[in-house]
């Protein structure tokens, strides 16, 4: 099932979308009110027993109808995971897969949804992409030994970053992650999530796909990640705790502007998609001052 | 003023604390209802007239009757900035004094009130404090050319910190802050937020001091900031915008278990104070298994 987080104007509401016929319900409550009991009916094998529990309210209404928000509420946190595909950090950074991924947290005033307008930030002159499968925490604490039972489902994230600024941390402390992949409306996330019973048991096995202006840019599969969804889950959950409705970037393949030398441009369209989840497409605003 | 998060045993409030009477008065509303008006009021010199606005509620009650809490909503961010004591880095580091600080974000689940137990994380065998000046953001967009004006006051910080996973992160890309700074409840905040018409104007200078089983670990002075509160604010608001209720963490002086080999045990007694802000007093826990 596709669960969308949008809003027709007022409060942002929860829903379940029938993308075929283009309408959605809306699921009443937070999301910690209902998604850990969905979770948890997943991960035994009872799908369709969950949905049918699902609190939905008032009648189909027309998906177009609502603007879709990112699929995750500002009191949760938003995790990244990076150094995951090993062609990416060799091409793209030219450094040697590490012995164990790193982790850092997002601002939440980051994301934007899955039309929304990409604001082109101040202070860069290197902004690029990076399309990401990313992890929606449903219900907590993620056990180590079935970390997956802890996943409501999938979304797609393009989590775009200012190399410049990446690049700017102190000596001897590393990157600046948080000026990077931090800056106000930048990050797409959407444009719903599918829940894990839609997929194959264990760690997904998706392509992922970003074009910028129809040209494709990166064009990978989550098969090639250093450490599957799981192994990520946990060496989180070891660090910090989860809680339902947080979410995880998974890292990026090869292919950004960062290897390539192709930034991002006022006026880009940016599409990114994962298989069997949908695309995100946010068209990147004007330079500050411009 | 003192203005103070709290609990008694049901749902966390604010409330305004007369410590010589040792009472508190609950402030109706969340944080975003009143703090930017009390914050304007502040930065125009007429705090009193902030004060008498302040929506009280119920009468006086004993101050010991409550909890104190992090002086900070969950929807809000933790933000720490690092590198700001040049002593520290090079006594306890060995590292340069860079051009620019860094800031990161720390998980809101990382903080514990101003005499909760200190979790002893799982995976770290080198546990470390960091007493820090934490300033509380009352209103927003912060302004360049006055970013104090966006101050509602301050608040004492002890960034506890795991050291040997802060040293884990992959070569290339630079420490690990999330795993060494995002620990469940090992983050000390409070005891409240005094208020900036409390200090003379511009970035304070105040003693910062830091006793473990009562011995003196860190004795500084945060006239010793290489970037002041100013700076940081804008150093910070340029990369991701604040919203009130955010804080920031202003870095740590010298005299950590980084440099001195000391580190925290389980059962110590970790008193962090700043000078006319107040103490909180955290005692380690049993490490985990043990």
């Amino acid at each position: 099932m596709k669960i969308a987080r949008c809003t027709d104007g007022g409060t942002p509401f929860w829903a379940l979308v029938d993308a075929d016929a283009q309408t959605l319900r809306q699921i009443a409550g937070a999301f910690a009110e209902w998604a850990p009991a969905l979770t948890r009916a997943i991960a035994a094998g009872r799908a369709g027993e969950g949905r049918a529990a699902l609190p939905l309210a008032g009648p189909a209404r027309a998906l177009a109808g609502v603007r879709l928000l990112p699929p995750v509420e500002p009191v949760n946190r938003v995790v990244v995971a990076g150094a995951n595909y090993a062609k990416h950090l060799a091409a793209d950074f030219g450094l040697q897969s590490p012995p164990q991924p790193i982790a850092f947290l997002k601002a939440y005033g980051a994301l934007i949804g899955a039309t929304d307008a990409l604001r082109y930030p101040p202070l860069t002159a290197e902004l690029d992409h990076e399309v990401e499968l990313v992890v929606v925490v449903g219900s907590a604490p993620v056990d180590p030994a079935a970390p997956l039972d802890s996943v409501l489902g999938y979304t797609v994230g393009n989590d775009v970053s200012a190399r410049d600024l990446q690049r700017s941390g102190p000596a001897g402390i590393g990157m600046d992650l948080f000026a990077a992949k931090s800056q106000d409306r930048s990050t797409g996330v959407g444009p719903w999530i599918v829940t894990r019973d839609e997929f194959p048991g264990g760690s997904p096995h998706l392509r992922l796909t970003l074009k910028v202006n129809g040209q494709v840019r990166q064009d990978s599969n989550t098969s090639e990640m250093t450490w599957d969804v799981g192994q990520l889950l946990c060496f989180v959950e070891a660090r910090s705790s989860f809680a339902p409705g947080d979410i995880l970037f998974t890292g990026s393949p090869a292919g950004v502007g960062q290897g390539t030398g192709l930034y991002l441009q006022p006026g880009d369209v940016v599409e990114a998609g994962v298989e069997g989840i949908g695309t995100i497409c946010n068209i990147v605003g004007p330079r500050p001052g411009a």
